[in-house]
């Protein structure tokens, strides 16, 4: 048995610092680094990578809307072939990076309101697997368990990450309780950690209904943009090898 | 004998359109696209690669500074890591199109200011070497005839095309007679035709000056942004052919 | 009977041109001048007022959505803080330029999806009234006649400029009909006129459902960015004038 | 005697916080508040100028170049025409935020390498004061003491707030010691406050060779960025006071 952690890096901008990189590329085995359009410039994807790099860490592409004052937040009402586009402009600036400190791009995950967007709306997210079809068809495609998206991608045979959340809960859709609903937070360490055990081993987890439904977790999405999330993320990460799940990417799996 | 002919294409940019994209490529060899940062976007940089595989017309990045209002032909005093950086984040972005499009990418043209600064400034002509090396040493560096970049990408063993002006004059230098000084321009398209032919058959231009020095043209600039610019072209991609020079792209050439 | 013609104008940006801004000043009475953020910028923003100052056309300001890329025109899910800080921030940097100018700032008209959510969003909507009214409570706010944001203003007591559509057709409910839809554009100038007369004289419309419903004109807005545009905007014109209609602007008005 | 004490204020950008504004601010008595191009975002500059507001400190526009990724620290080849309307846009924007604020805007502080730019070169300082006196010729311009603008401006008879740098170095031209040399920076708090109170008090500094110069001394900068900074904020605010310098800003001054 065995596990993914992901997080977001790489989301400093110019002058700007955002996030305790360092400190959490010592936790996740997968990183979603920042493209440049709502985070992340070609100086901080240089250097994020080279640091996965140097920390066995896999590197994915998370690109996000054009929207750096938003930080790719807001829903933005983007056309299926500006979907396809946007997403193709950024993991190729990515994949620069990653060609020239010769580390392979494990997967791609969508930042923001364009994941929420994607995991949700037929028409973008066809048109997402269409992008990644055509420009690179080996790659993994990172999205929320049972979402339209990774349904969609295993259909069509593409490599799918099947990701689940440690610090939120599920509706009986298995989908993320809304933030601002009753449930939509699981504060505390041991609680996620047990949760995601159940999700690993029993492939379940329990809704915020009380109801225990069927998910996939190939990876867990973790933070690391404050001391408290890192020792969340620490808790989680000890707790699952402490329970026997090894904890590894996906490059180099059979 | 044969002869390469470039233009700078895709430069529109979202609800605002520039140059006569469709009627230049009819006349060219090889296109310099540009990759969203002077000028482009993702949906015009997917048009334009898949208009240059139509037409056979090989692709190649046009990466500039981020400067959109100034059309990246203003100076920006950046460092050697940037530039490198930035470059490779274009070429890229543009990348994921040709991957997609089922393309080669062809070779780099750095763009207006980007350009001029990297043809003399050896610290940001080296950083941009080491990004093209380290990312992608398959590509051509097309840069100014004889410029510092050329000259040192050549030493280094990278593939090089060396471009010459049909409508431009030279110093004893081997530089461009500066815009705003007699003899910069030459208007006169069967005077550039003439000037063309010599570089290609005897290696060599006449100056500002009156002097004959040596050049090596392996490609041509020309330009498709109005009805003028296209006539030009035109002529002078007659007149090679007439003359029995073979206009033709890099790729597949042995 | 009067009325005023208005347009968007100052839509170029940096090394693009878009609009016949000089054509369509000889037609319209007032303004809207892009701001910077989905077209413009600060040479052509004062370039624009400028013009408008030496032909007697009255300024207002063009707010729209940060996205050049869409052109404005892609709905982006903003805050009601967004929505008047985003709009206060445009109209003073045009107020700059009338200032320089010497020209009174007459109007404020939202551009695009920023137009179309504050006339039927009322927190977006409030928001930008606030604004107004905290920044300038003596400029005119232009709007769709019979909209939230028109009908909100007015009990403020703010001055208000209803706007009409010369060119598209209305529903029951006062809204113009979509564009996907039946019945959408008005494309004959000679049922355009008689509609905006209808409006002015009579101040009713006739819908896509043949009923006849109240309107107030205050303004038409007109277009001018072809030729063919153009032509249809001095129809429109002339036969006003021709019924003895003044065609003007709000300042200087008692 | 008295002194202006001025930081950078409004720094931070969407997601992205920087500097420390509600401490700095309990020390300056002139804030030069970031107008979006090279950091601030429109929410930032409302919520600074209110904060500055609350605090009774006065408020300056700080324009800079359109180079987020940069901070505005990098030369751009601007033309005067650039200059001057760059400059009139981000002082417009901010100025709106003064309005509804209902707070006046004491001055402009030109931010980065505009600043620097500006200080040297004629035809761009020209540029700037041209804006300047078109726009708001009551606002104060804020410049490196001794400086071809501050010069300039005095002798065209605009308001000038000459400015001295506590924690540099002078050179005996007057100018900064550039970064890379020694001397350039003053390190102890004390030496700089001594330094300051010879300025105010002698009106003259001694420079890197050892010499005394003249020196006009309207306004201090200083910074707030870091606990250091702030402490060398402190010392030298409350040495000014003890030794009974008045340290208020110029709004309100007769």
């Amino acid at each position: 048995m065995r596990i993914d952690l992901n997080s977001d890096l790489g989301e400093s901008f110019g002058n700007y610092t955002l996030g305790m990189d360092s400190e959490v590329l010592k936790q996740v085995t997968s990183a979603n680094v920042a493209c440049g359009w709502h985070a992340g410039d070609p100086l901080i994807m240089e250097k994020t990578v080279r640091l996965c790099k140097e920390r066995g860490v896999a590197v994915g592409a998370h690109p996000g809307y054009p929207d750096l004052m938003g930080f790719g937040r807001r829903k933005l009402d983007v056309t299926p072939d500006e979907a396809r586009t946007y997403m193709q402009y950024q993991v190729g600036a990515l994949s620069a990076f990653c060609a020239a400190a010769d580390v392979p791009l494990q997967h791609i995950k969508l930042h923001g309101a364009f994941y929420n967007t994607a995991c949700v709306e037929p028409r973008l997210a066809d048109a997402v697997l269409d992008g990644i079809e055509a420009m690179n068809p080996g790659v993994y495609i990172m999205a929320l368990s049972g979402s339209y998206i990774a349904t969609k991608a295993k259909q069509r045979g593409l490599k799918v990450i099947q990701e689940v959340f440690a610090d939120r809960g599920y509706t009986e859709q298995g989908t993320l309780v809304p933030r601002n609903q009753e449930g939509a937070f699981i504060k505390d360490p041991q609680e996620a950690l047990e949760r995601i055990l159940q999700m690993i081993q029993k492939g379940t987890v329990v809704t915020n209904t009380g109801k225990e439904i069927e998910i996939v977790a190939d990876s867990v999405c973790v933070h690391g943009d404050n001391p408290s999330a890192l020792a969340f993320t620490a808790t989680i990460r000890e707790g699952l090898e402490k329970a026997g799940i090894e904890v590894c990417h996906f490059i180099g799996r059979d």
